[in-house]
């Protein structure tokens, strides 16, 4: 332990990517396979140490939720084999599984914190509004949705939502924690292929904010709602039983940005202050 | 039965996709999970239909194969109950398994033959070249390769394929079926997320074509074989055991092409005097 604590610590930044759909979500659980869990025992394989690695993420999104970029941070010893990061891309990819791929490894910038140095996170969420249903092929990140939309009434109630706003009747309760959040963009688009993308960025989200809204605007833009509904719930401070959170699996965390590296320990200096919870 | 044949037949065109991963191919085979199989009983009981019904497709992919853009054409009895034709893809959609949707059913134009009349089918072969592999999201439409490939060499390989060949050396032999085709293009690209993807575009093709080509071409993109090594298969008729037949779940059926309606007729007819096994 005293030769592990004397060590200094290298800080190495990974880039990965998931296929949620059979992971109970980021975060270990006992007897659960998460993310996480995968990824730290992969990890202390793959850098051949003997301890348990931990291993901090930008968004920890939930079960069925996926990611395609998400980022990680993780500290090793600098006494770690480590010399040869490019090949650990490799290595990780003969020790993963397929739904979770991790794409770079490097050392980390100094001050860099994936999770408190994010400036912002995007996430996309995917709806086919067609009666036949999504791509076959992309059925596991697109929502079936039974009723056409309209983009028009769906930029129209999401932007009052946009800015400096408490999101308390889009989020789950914590004790203790703040709600107030700066959604940055809240925009929607139809792909080449029919489907409706909405991307969701926020300088940090609580728990299934995303989904809340995704779930309040969809009857907006299928016309069972009018368009100022969201905006009157989020007034209203509180999530009223009407509103359904989209399913998890239309959801995934898509970029992680971060400041120049000279404001990366300022950025993450403040977050903490915040002590929000930040993803 | 005889009330059934005095019937006028009406041809319905439909539009279709799957993912091929669990499906032994579309050909029906007893015993086995088929697209072919699995529409045409959806298709009957959508149509209330007592007797099986038999669907005629562009493309009768291999086990494996995926297709985004399928085309396919049904012969109903005039009396059948197709007044809502509009409504049929919601039926099939509540009727079929999640990896087979039915984008559009309408009145096939005169002289429409899914098969015969298309004009030419456009396949695209994905493979990641990234150490991590492919995108965990994309990973059964996408072929993990452990080499980076050149796409100026694969380029220069692909040029003398293009054109009316003799393609024996890349099918699997028939008995009295000829192996010549015209291979529109086969051209190579990097797409955003880094995928390289090989378009193939044919009058055409023979059985496990595509696969054999791109199983001809990768090692050269590898820099493993020289260019010309391909252009040497083709010209000796045979294929050699060193030509690896590439993975189905890269394949992807993303087009088929049909002529005008006034030429439907004379080019069903002409495909059909070559007596070739046209998809």
């Amino acid at each position: 332990m005293a030769d592990v604590l004397a060590d200094p610590v290298v800080r190495l930044r990974l880039d990965l990517g998931y296929d949620g759909t059979d992971f109970a979500g980021w975060a270990r659980q006992p007897g659960l396979r998460t993310v996480q869990a995968v990824l730290e025992e992969a990890l202390a394989r793959a850098l051949r140490r003997p301890d348990p690695v931990t291993v901090v993420v930008a968004g920890r999104t939930d079960a069925g939720v996926h990611a395609r970029a998400q980022v990680a941070h993780v500290d090793v010893p600098a006494g770690t084999s480590v010399e040869d990061l490019a090949g650990l891309p490799r290595r990780l990819a003969g020790l993963l599984p397929p739904d979770v791929r991790v794409r770079s490894v490097q050392p980390a910038p100094a001050g860099f914190d994936a999770r408190f140095a994010a400036l912002w996170r995007r996430y996309v969420y995917r709806v086919c509004d067609e009666p036949a249903g999504p791509d076959p092929l992309h059925r596991r990140e697109v929502l079936a949705y039974g009723r056409p939309l309209d983009l028009g009434r769906l930029r129209a109630a999401s932007a009052p939502l946009v800015g400096l706003h408490d999101f308390a009747a889009f989020c789950r309760r914590r004790a203790g924690a703040t709600t107030v959040r700066t959604l940055l963009e809240l925009a929607w688009a139809r792909g080449g292929d029919g489907t409706v993308e909405a991307t969701v960025r926020a300088d940090a989200f609580c728990h299934s904010m995303v989904r809340s809204l995704v779930g309040a605007l969809l009857p907006v833009g299928s016309g069972t709602r009018p368009s100022g509904w969201p905006a009157e719930i989020l007034a209203g401070g509180v999530r009223p039983s009407s509103v359904h959170v989209a399913p998890a699996h239309g959801l995934t965390l898509e970029e992680v940005a971060y400041p120049p590296e000279a404001e990366l320990a300022a950025q993450a200096a403040a977050a903490r202050r915040r002590r929000e919870p930040v993803d």
